[in-house]
């Protein structure tokens, strides 16, 4: 069972808002085992939209089309969907009924236009509407199936879980039934391709084994390189099995060349790293600042429960308050000189066990004679001697700025898992 | 011309990554005046791939490709392409030293698998790479075009601005030419239908007149709420006299309902506009950061040029940051009181002219006995008397921060421009 994504609105071509739908509704579907190998977007035009609706016919089983259900005359996907089913459309009037019973229950007049969302293509059975005015749409077209429902995602996702996921299952049957799971490793400080070339073995032996996992790699920017393992078999518990044993295999491929760089898996961040060896030490942390200008801090505040290891930083922008603030000796203020002073300095004037320290040239001017992208990240630890390390970053201005600030970050949960 | 977008990934359709450049690219496209009728998404695999293109071809004449030209096996965009124009990929060994030149400047060895990057259909013409190490590619298929971009949406546009646009426009044509401009005035302080009532009168103008303008609203979160306004017209000096004459009448009747709340036009954020307003007066500004935890200095030091104005920030996480190092008095950190201390004692530790602080109560618990939401903004300006002013903010945690982060800014840009 193959199902397509059809988003309908001129708006989603132009760029004017984002289409989440189709990527909430393939995430949903893949969590149910069910392939969708196309989406689709297009804009309010009925000839268009009966192509669109035809093409995806022919290369998937099943269609989910979002949007273009509302009352205005813009809104025509009932129109497409009744001249690709070849049908009439006409009012149901108990839809009238409910759609009017709504209105008045707020208090207001079921105005004209509405009549328009109780119109049906002959042959088509209704998802009774409870987040809004619109129903949705099961519409039979030869031995495969439409699925109409509203693009307000409040409403679509509600109608997708109560009717749409159950009619997809039981035209699957029990059969067919797969469970797709994935899981993804985090990490941060090699290329894309040299991740590749480490893990290799493992895509050599998929090919021949047949086993039901994949290996892909996602660059991320800031977040790092993303490694993400999907398996597909018949139950829950044997697709974990599956990812448990691939993850095994790919963590050890990758520390054999690069060591300690998988930070987390899946929606776990850097900050959650940093947060739960913290914790787990009982330490805090306070920062100084120069070129990130908060970033780093910004990022660590936004985990949940950061006052109990978060003290605070200082942003030293101008390089007065590097001096006067920080206690910075006289000199070049992007130096490693400057990085552990400000690291001493920030546990010092913040009262942190810890001081981490971040200064260095985000462009596009140099600064001290160093080029744009010269960065030295500073750490103070308790009972070692404070180290300073230099890092040389690609990019432009806040590429420097969000990779010095993961950099620096990175460094610290190095550090502190080795000690 | 028709141009299609095709979005390649499996993550995409997977609802692991949100396809954001689809969205830009249909907004770019709409902004020159050329036509996007549908989009596509499809995954990592070869015959599926072929499908979307030749489907893309068969109703557009142009197609731009995102995604799949990175350096690993599952990288297959380039392989998909030269099928579709039925021709062999050569290696382009004047690409691979480009690519083997990026690795060396980065003290790095250019690993075996990025040969493929430098893989080109023939017929193709290459888009050089600045940003990443994967060039484009311009490929002609009979008299229409495929074009093949990274799916990095910092690498994707530069290309797209540099070489597609400027190719999609030497093959348009003079004759076809309409110029669509538009202009954005971006608000912060008041809600959609509340501007849309203030606008009205100009939708009803335009419904009547036929003169080429329209005006759109966008909520744009922490942005705030962005009001569009597009002309269409036969040269660009006289769209450009439309937008003019258009955003009189805009701005006429903002300011009368509204007052003060246009901090920005375009680009222009509001740091931009506090950037410009401390430039005029040579003032120079110092941040005490609470709940916001450095999100405010962190957007400050993106503007470029900043530390003519920029001092630095105190990020006071704990309170007792708050109280030693700023001079908080003791008693609830949550209060107006509390602000003014943060104020004042960021002018004084950073040596600024200007103090301006935040604290405030993110969530989800309360703090203080105050509920999630609640914010004090302080700012000490030089001849004034100190002065505290408490939000109350929509939102979970994330919203709460970024929400106090630019109405702190938004207060300060008022302050500054009434005095």
């Amino acid at each position: 069972m193959r199902v397509e994504i059809v988003a309908i609105g001129t708006e989603l071509l132009l760029g004017q808002i984002q289409d989440t739908n189709s990527a909430w509704l393939g995430e949903q579907l893949a969590a149910a085992g069910i392939d969708s190998h196309f989406h689709q977007a297009v804009g309010d035009n009925p000839r268009r939209m009966v192509m669109a609706l035809r093409t995806a016919l022919s290369r998937s089983d099943a269609v989910i089309v979002c949007g273009g259900l509302g009352p205005t005359q813009d809104d025509i996907t009932r129109e497409a969907i009744a001249e690709v089913m070849n049908v009439a459309l006409i009012v149901d009037e108990a839809i009238v009924d409910v759609i009017a019973q709504m209105f008045s229950s707020r208090g207001r007049e079921m105005s004209e236009n509405n009549r328009r969302q109780a119109e049906v293509p002959v042959g088509a059975a209704i998802i009774a509407q409870v987040r809004g005015t619109a129903p949705g749409l099961i519409c039979p077209v030869g031995n495969k199936v439409v699925y109409a429902v509203p693009g307000v995602p409040y409403e679509m996702s509600e109608m997708f879980e109560r009717a749409i996921l159950p009619d997809l299952r039981s035209r699957i049957g029990d059969d067919d039934a797969a469970v797709i799971r994935s899981r993804v490793l985090r990490t941060w400080g090699s290329s894309e391709s040299g991740l590749a070339e480490a893990v290799g073995p493992r895509f050599d032996h998929h090919a021949t084994s047949g086993a039901g996992v994949t290996v892909a790699f996602l660059a991320s920017g800031i977040e790092g390189i993303k490694v993400r393992l999907t398996a597909k078999a018949p139950t829950e518990a044997a697709a974990v099995a599956l990812l448990d044993a691939e993850e095994a295999e790919v963590l050890a491929l990758i520390e054999a060349r690069y060591g300690d760089i998988v930070f987390g898996r899946d929606d776990e961040t850097m900050e959650h790293a940093i947060a739960a060896l913290l914790l787990e030490r009982g330490m805090t942390l306070g920062l100084a600042e120069s070129l990130t200008g908060g970033l780093i801090a910004s990022r660590l505040v936004a985990v949940e429960g950061a006052s109990a290891w978060f003290r605070g930083a200082i942003v030293s922008y101008a390089s007065e308050v590097k001096h006067n603030l920080l206690g910075v000796p006289a000199g070049p203020v992007v130096s490693a000189a400057a990085a552990v002073a400000m690291a001493e300095g920030a546990a010092r004037q913040l009262g942190s066990d810890i001081g981490l320290s971040v200064t260095g040239v985000a462009g596009p001017t140099t600064q001290d004679d160093q080029p744009a992208g010269t960065v030295f990240v500073g750490m103070a630890l308790p009972g070692r001697p404070p180290e300073a390390f230099e890092l040389h970053l690609p990019g432009d201005r806040p590429r420097v700025r969000s990779y010095a600030a993961i950099s620096a970050l990175d460094t610290l949960r190095r550090a502190l898992r080795s000690s």
